[in-house]
């Protein structure tokens, strides 16, 4: 699925030249060298096809702070621009797209709504999307799709996708093919958490949890600095932490689970039952913030089942930063300032159970609540695309 | 706290070969290039200091089975008895030592029993049984302690071992003071977990979960084929899962822990309450097996206590293999036949709650119920000495 088969092989030292180019923007030889453990010639040897590329330069202008004897050290640049890269995400009503450079940096944007979900239809809006947002830039060369559910990243297969009602869909062969871009496909939450550790708050950290509060419960692990995948593909299933053996049944047969306590259809379930029906999220937020007791309730509940869900995966695998972001049903998806103020009215009840139920050291993860941006999953997907580009450059 | 500091520099690539080399006992130069993605001429640099110091050896005699031109293979091989470590696992009753070599296979092993708790009569004792050990056999170089409790792999330093009523103590600086031995010392579960990787169940997976039942409920976490060690130092706490926000009060200021169910003392604490006082965990497995229904009921929720904490592991970090072992208060370190009878009663309880709560294809997870050998954590502990004499030989 690649379309950079024509470019001359990388070295595996080459390899790893490039992704620490890539995340650190520029780098001095001498600071190369120290940080891959590579000699000065193996490190001339890894880039020359990258210069010879255009996607690496050297300059030799500036004055060195770090070789012993006071050479002018020799500045390797990454030409951000020189390969773009669009990432896209795709939702139930409307496809985000961005165009980004290297470094990750949005050049472009641009949405189309979705009408079916078949995907045919999904694949023709995405192609098109492609084809609009890559007019005049030559220099566009990869493609990144975020596609909630159960995704192979590896072959760009979507299994499953309950929100699109999509099985074994090979997405990533079909948008490679029509667009003769190489295509890289990654769960949407995934998606995002690899945007944040390029250009978000998961630089320079090696653990970071990412979690997302909507219809489903979402969430994306980074342990050791690296994505956990999980040995049978399922992993980060906060969504089913045991908060109340005496709960709401989940529809993973158990009780109790944070999503049947804290996701969407729980939370309009419960509701119902109080009287209340045919609400939206919104509307359950904004009875809560009126004083509303049977909505305050039913958030603080969501609230403390989210705060319970995020300690485990503190105690567990020791997060330093935790992002908590979602996804309200019957909101429209650029509606952020309903989502930003949904999150307000539980963010308290998130907390006092998260501090309650951290473990020792574990309580001092940063908690960070934040709104739904679907470009910023746009992005993320173009992360996605960048690592793959970047990890593949030159090998078939 | 390196003893090697007299050894040639090992370059970054060497390391890489050495570590893989020692974890697969030979390998052909042609094999090792292929892995480690070097030239035949950096293999050959990487590995002299290595074949200088008798720690490898090369033999031509093979005949190839991966040269294209059919050339006779250079085979290299691990002289595992070159460089021999010394393993100690350290218990409130006893000190449990092995010898072994690079490979961890056990060469010797030797008990003694402890008396007082403090670090000088412990250190005292350990310096003891390294002099014991080590006496004759010259090839012995380094030392690996597992210690329960809070311990900074990097230092050496134990921060907090409630076991042996422990705080800020360098064990690992005095030790290698004493014994002229570089010293590693590590957290005893995860000592276990790092010998699980080199020889036992962890070969070749790359997550791994090792949890241990006993007074406290312990953890470690294999993620990506990388310990997990948590961003401030807290990763694994399974114990404070939540089961039951009704439950019985933990320690930890919380209800319904999983530590508060299925450790030690929450059993015989209902078993009290239950009305059989004074009794140890032995004698609970033993009513259990006779059918009383206070012990059965007591097990049964400890079993199922510990299986909703493993079903929370691999739902998160979609661990491969779980193995579950521990110390039950009160039996001998060496009455494994007792624990293990312990472990039939709760083995069907564990499961159970296992598979009920394991979400999809997280359920496939081979879960192993293992009475505890105390020689398996000092084994460990010498795994730990051997990984770090690999990876830091040469450096200072």
């Amino acid at each position: 699925m690649s379309a950079t088969s024509a470019a001359p092989a990388l070295s595996p030292a080459g390899t790893r030249v490039f992704q620490q180019l890539v995340r650190s923007g520029d780098a001095s030889r001498t600071a190369l060298a120290r940080d891959t453990g590579l000699t000065p010639g193996a490190i001339t040897r890894a880039v020359r096809p990258l210069l010879e590329a255009g996607l690496l330069l050297e300059t030799g202008d500036r004055a060195s702070t770090d070789g012993a004897l006071g050479r002018p050290a020799t500045m390797v640049t990454v030409q951000a621009g020189a390969h773009q890269v669009i990432g896209v995400k795709v939702t139930a009503d409307e496809l985000f797209g961005v165009v980004c450079d290297l470094r990750c940096r949005v050049l472009d944007e641009a949405t189309v709504p979705v009408g079916g979900h078949g995907p045919e239809a999904i694949t023709d809006l995405i192609v098109g999307l492609v084809d609009r947002l890559r007019t005049g830039r030559p220099e566009v060369g990869s493609v990144g799709l975020a596609v909630s559910g159960d995704v192979d990243a590896a072959t760009g297969h979507v299994g499953y996708s309950p929100f699109l009602g999509w099985r074994d869909v090979p997405l990533g062969t079909e948008v490679a093919r029509r667009t003769g871009l190489a295509t890289t496909v990654e769960n949407d939450v995934r998606a995002l958490l690899t945007g944040e550790r390029w250009y978000g708050v998961g630089r320079g950290i090696s653990s970071l949890a990412l979690v997302t509060v909507g219809t489903g419960i979402g969430c994306a692990l980074l342990v050791n600095g690296q994505v956990v995948h999980g040995g049978f593909g399922v992993a980060g299933e906060v969504g089913h932490v045991l908060v109340d053996p005496e709960g709401p049944l989940c529809h993973c047969g158990n009780r109790g689970c944070v999503e049947a306590i804290a996701g969407s259809a729980g939370i309009l379930e419960r509701m119902g039952q109080a009287g209340f029906k045919g609400l939206g999220i919104g509307d359950v937020a904004e009875l809560a913030r009126s004083g509303q007791p049977d909505a305050v309730r039913v958030l603080a509940e969501a609230g403390r089942a989210v705060g319970t869900g995020i300690a485990t995966i503190a105690n567990l695998v020791g997060a330093e930063h935790i992002v908590i972001t979602g996804e309200a049903i019957g909101s429209s998806p650029s509606d952020t300032a309903d989502d930003e103020q949904d999150y307000d009215v539980m963010d308290p009840h998130v907390r006092s159970a998260f501090e309650q139920r951290a473990f020792g050291s574990a309580a001092r993860a940063a908690i960070e609540l934040r709104p739904l941006r679907f470009v910023d999953w746009a992005r993320g997907a173009a992360a996605c695309a960048v690592e793959d580009f970047v990890t593949h450059y030159g090998r078939s």
